[in-house]
């Protein structure tokens, strides 16, 4: 057995090492913005030079199987986590893989793609953080957290708008799949470099078409720039950084951006912030920029920060 | 990122080493006998501790997509073979795999399957010895090599009956696939450790119901069971063993399993043999079936064998 081991890790040197793509994970329960947030990334970065994958294609059963299973899409037991760790691990070897492709419109488990990583792989869906093998996989790491009757609506919306279901059978479904999200997506929360909330400003009486803030946790389990300088020198109208405590107790900066802020001076923001991060080219025209076609300045700094860190892993 | 290298080893050690099967390959052209020769080796091991993959599941392009392609399944752009490579490795290192599948019956690929190893897996295909890495992932390697118009007989029998073509569009696919079987199937014969041809006996003047005899070249690239000793006492009947070369020149035992036999006298064969490799038990009554219930005793002889090889590289 040795022998055959030997033979193939010598086969297998003969083709060099591939490349190990710098390998961001954005986890979150349906509907929290994870599509919206890869989008502009990817953009950004080029198509060329990077990919995304959804890591609700390992789902185990398709639709019509699901109806006779004790939980829904959110349960571990209904996904192949143990496949999906395998794929990720592949992935950030610089290996290609063929992930297995859940087709939402249908419901069923379709044929499989040929994914090639690139330089910046971006991994999305409901559990990439679940575990800790996954978890090894990703230079940095985010899970979206949005308040829940925001959430809710942004569900009902896109459901009903893309998906062809009633109002009344998406409120069901969510209240449906509550204990699986329970369970197994929020916990996730906890497993993250950065924690992102987009919401309005709990206590500020902004008219209703202000555009929603953005708070960051920004955990020290990676090195986050220094953006103490910047943000401690003249105008912090649009954003500022504030040390907390984290729901653990543990210490945390809270970057705040201010959705009521005038897009000029979260501009001027975005251009300090893009030169701290020593890029000369202006930030990407792709970043802040909504499934309506609408821009969000708290959403384009968020990405900002993002690209930070993917840029900063390939070095 | 040696840090996130660092961080997936030790998630992924946590879990212990997971087993690793022995492996057998089974190369050969369409319809050169692979299943059957695999079929009756997994009900001897038991389906509990053993399992079985097509590597033709690897096609690149379902039947309508090959129509405005230049070369036919036998070619390796035909296929993911790098896919398969890894898979094979992922198998031989103990990991499950979740299987891209090609519908033969529909021509289109469908939903994969995951595979989980057991201690014994026998892979079979028309490529799973092409590359030098998938070779490696091996503890033993056959190539099915009938003559040509035997393997013409067999693949017009079965697509006629089975699959639903005529005789001669299954004539004209054999012309179109020439090219490459000569190109990429053929090859694979040199790097195998046993060489298998079921054919009558040229020369002999055999009833035209007389079963086969096989011819099993046996090269020293493993090491083979010593036949030596049983197979020169007594009576020769029903196999026999002569020193030969191969048709590269280099010395290989070549074991004549004859057709003619009575089965008394192979069953004596069998017994010896099954003896000689040092188990208890009966030999297995799966092994030596074909396809359409008759038995063959070189069948079985030489899944006799084979078992042998499988067994041994699980010690």
């Amino acid at each position: 057995m040795p022998h055959k081991m030997m033979r193939m890790r010598r086969a297998g040197v003969v083709r060099g090492r591939a490349q190990r793509p710098s390998m961001l994970a954005i986890a979150g329960d349906s509907a929290a913005g994870k599509t919206t947030l890869t989008r502009g990334l990817i953009e950004a970065l080029g198509p060329d030079r990077s990919t995304s994958i959804c890591v609700d294609d390992y789902h185990r059963y398709d639709r019509q199987e699901r109806k006779s299973q004790p939980f829904t899409v959110l349960h571990p037991d209904c996904n192949y986590v143990a496949i999906m760790e395998q794929h990720l691990q592949l992935l950030a070897m610089g290996e290609p893989i063929l992930k297995p492709v859940y087709d939402h419109s249908t419901g069923q488990l379709a044929r499989p793609q040929l994914v090639e990583p690139r330089e910046f792989v971006i991994v999305e869906g409901l559990l990439p953080l679940h575990t800790k093998l996954a978890r090894a996989c990703f230079d940095v790491s985010v899970y979206l957290n949005p308040p829940e009757e925001i959430r809710r609506d942004w569900k009902v919306g896109r459901d009903t708008k893309e998906r062809g279901y009633t109002t009344e059978q998406v409120l069901a479904e969510l209240d449906r799949r509550e204990s699986d999200s329970a369970s197994f997506i929020r916990p996730q929360r906890a497993n993250c470099d950065i924690v992102v909330r987009f919401s309005p400003i709990p206590g500020r009486d902004d008219p209703p078409d202000t555009p929603f803030s953005a708070e960051l946790l920004l955990r020290p389990t990676i090195g986050h720039p220094d953006l103490t300088g910047i943000l401690s020198e003249g105008d912090q109208h649009a954003i500022h950084l504030k040390l907390a405590r984290d729901e653990d107790g543990r210490p945390v900066d809270a970057l705040h951006v201010h959705g009521y802020a005038p897009p000029e001076d979260s501009a001027v923001a975005q251009k300090a912030l893009w030169a701290e991060f020593g890029i000369q080219s202006p930030p990407p025209e792709s970043l802040g920029l909504l499934a309506d076609g609408q821009r969000s300045e708290p959403l384009a700094i968020t990405q900002l920060l993002l690209l930070y860190h993917l840029l900063e892993a390939a070095r």
